[in-house]
């Protein structure tokens, strides 16, 4: 288990590498909005994200460290991280929520002829008000505000190793779930209390919290990945697997496992050990360089090759401080991998129509290669008897 | 425990207060992009909201049912919820994550001289990319994008009695799991031990998932609600509080607890008299017809009579299928309180300067006034010997 947080050495190079990009697209300020930015830039952790109540802003200038332009609540916990200069309102006040303050913030910083660079691309959101979004935009003409999404991804998604630690012990709390499923999957259990269980369990391995479970469970596959669990008992022949995205110090895991109760059809065990293939395949093939749609190719290639029906939509995904980052391993996206970037390996196989088996392992892509940071799933079905 | 979800009947209510508040306001379509307001009109319950990857889009249409214009890997859930019209794409697609489907969708419903309201106000963000937004307008003008808090607010705020009913049956997961405080909060352990247990028990009493806990504890009182839980130890004489968003079947309770470990300061229990005698006040005198700014009147009023100083933000908020809903008990926010509003009373006192004590119920106001969802906190300080 990693020391918690961060020293403030590696938020003062986070920072640099941000206002390189910065300088390099010409943007004179970023204004971040996301609990992940903001986590990010100034190591602010908290649940209380979960309110929707309050927008919290962190303005990134192009020398020197953020500000934050924060509700009061927040006060006492940001002033535990680096961060120095730290502006508060009372929020949430209707009328004027921050934005006077945020605007003359940004009024200083950025002269007239600057622009303020905000994420707006895919797999962003803006975290305030719109109609907020469009008075500050009036207020601070003839300032611009421009897409700074490249900025912000391209800096985050190159992990320090102080942040590929976090992650690594965050696959290894569901490492050690997954090694106790017999303790909560068998035959006739409901799904439900199998989900409950699963995440009592990562709790008592040391999750922080946990953000994300999901899973399925039926005769030789599943239909669905995302839905919640139902009363619905487990039966033999049925394959359960069980995704999650745990916590540990505000990093996620992200992976799956499968699971045969009592026995396992000729067919699943076939889709599991191509799925392995695959895998395996994308392992040894990957470099830095590659692009996301070149793994989604060696999925294709290595599935098609060995007979299975490629399902699903996406075949994997950056990973980080959020469940999942970009890219996505789909046709479409031509994002370069680079060295450091974590990554989900996410194939899946249609085994018949809408019955589907997933597989998925998280990584680091070094010089050389991948380097896996969840223990690599058992190279047969495992079957809980 | 009530039945997991809702029959259709609920979903087309909600629906017909919608589209008379639409009529009312002049709203052509509803465009809903958040979590809280899909689940609200379709049913649509999962945790993926976790990965910001894809944005999620219904549109309700001044007559008839809901359109979900969403990812692919949704439609098998979506299928299942009562909407018959749901068109998909695969995302994530960079370059058009939705954006022609939706365009195509709304220009079919929402004539030229039409207006699409979208939350824009307090409390609400925009799930999608900014730049996708502006797109849209761009592509559908000469039709105008509006603000629909209050359309979307106004319905929600007001809950049917199956909604008090899932509220009622998540405040009880946390009634139970404050039953049983004794098994994991004692003098010697750490605040991440009891935190962890908190969220473990909370499970074994019902809960799907824990999206939000916090708390805080030290000498006679805490500094600050929102922190994460570290590993220091709870000691003789410290004030612990613990507080939960516990969810269950998409339906949030959020109270606290205090109890003070092995014995309490005089300073600690006048506070927590004071508190617990301020929220009798309001449990009598609220009534449907008050505003928010009463509430918080009434609790600044009690407090002060009992020579206590006020601490800590607003002083209660909505609640229901996020954490916290609108309105907030402030002195600016003057939102009309109508009965079925489902409300959290959340009085606080600064003891010392920085030192706090909190103290939250759950109530839906009825025509008669408060009727609790959480049992009544005890009516002195529990110690935990």
């Amino acid at each position: 288990m990693p020391d918690r947080g961060f020293p403030p050495a590696e938020f003062r190079s986070r920072i640099t590498r941000l206002q390189a990009a910065m300088v390099q697209a010409g943007e004179t300020a970023l204004l971040l909005t996301s609990q992940a930015d903001i986590f990010y830039t100034t190591g602010f952790l908290t649940r209380f994200w979960e309110s929707p109540a309050r927008p919290w802003f962190v303005i990134i200038p192009t020398q020197g460290a953020p500000i934050a332009v924060i509700p009061a609540i927040g006060a006492d916990l940001m002033s535990k991280t680096w961060l120095t200069d730290i502006r508060t309102w009372d929020a949430p006040f209707p009328g004027d929520d921050g934005l006077s303050l945020l605007c003359e913030t940004l009024a200083d910083i950025v002269p007239d002829t600057g622009t303020i660079g905000l994420p707006m691309g895919l797999e962003t959101h803006l975290r305030m008000p719109l109609a907020d979004y469009h008075q500050l935009k009036e207020n601070l003409a003839p300032r611009r505000f421009v897409d700074a999404t490249n900025t912000v991804q391209r800096t985050r998604e190159i992990k320090s190793e102080a942040e590929v630690a976090k992650i690594r012990a965050a696959c290894g709390v569901a490492d050690r779930t997954f090694a106790r499923i017999h303790e909560f999957a068998a035959e006739g259990r409901t799904h439900a209390e199998v989900f409950r269980d699963f995440q009592r369990t990562l709790l008592e391995e040391g999750a922080d919290w946990v953000s994300y479970t999901a899973g399925g469970a039926g005769p030789g596959g599943y239909g669905d990945v995302i839905s919640p669990a139902t009363d619905q008992r487990l039966m033999a022949g049925d394959i359960l697997m069980l995704d999650t995205g745990a916590v540990l110090d505000g990093y996620f895991c992200d992976f799956d496992r499968n699971f045969a109760i009592t026995h396992a059809e000729d067919a699943a065990k076939r889709a599991y050990d191509q799925l392995y293939s695959a895998t395996d395949h994308v392992l040894a093939t990957l470099r830095p360089g590659h692009k996301a749609s070149d793994v989604h190719a060696m999925f294709v290639d290595s599935l098609t090759k060995q007979g299975a029906k490629v399902g699903g939509g996406r075949l994997g995904h950056g990973l980080g401080i959020t469940l999942t980052e970009w890219p996505s391993f789909t046709p479409h996206d031509h994002t370069e991998l680079r060295a450091g970037i974590v990554l989900t390996l996410e194939p899946g196989v249609e085994i018949a129509p809408g019955l589907y088996q997933v597989h998925e392992e998280n990584i680091v892509l070094r010089e050389d290669g991948p380097e896996l940071l969840s223990s690599r799933a058992a190279a047969q079905l495992p079957i809980l008897r």
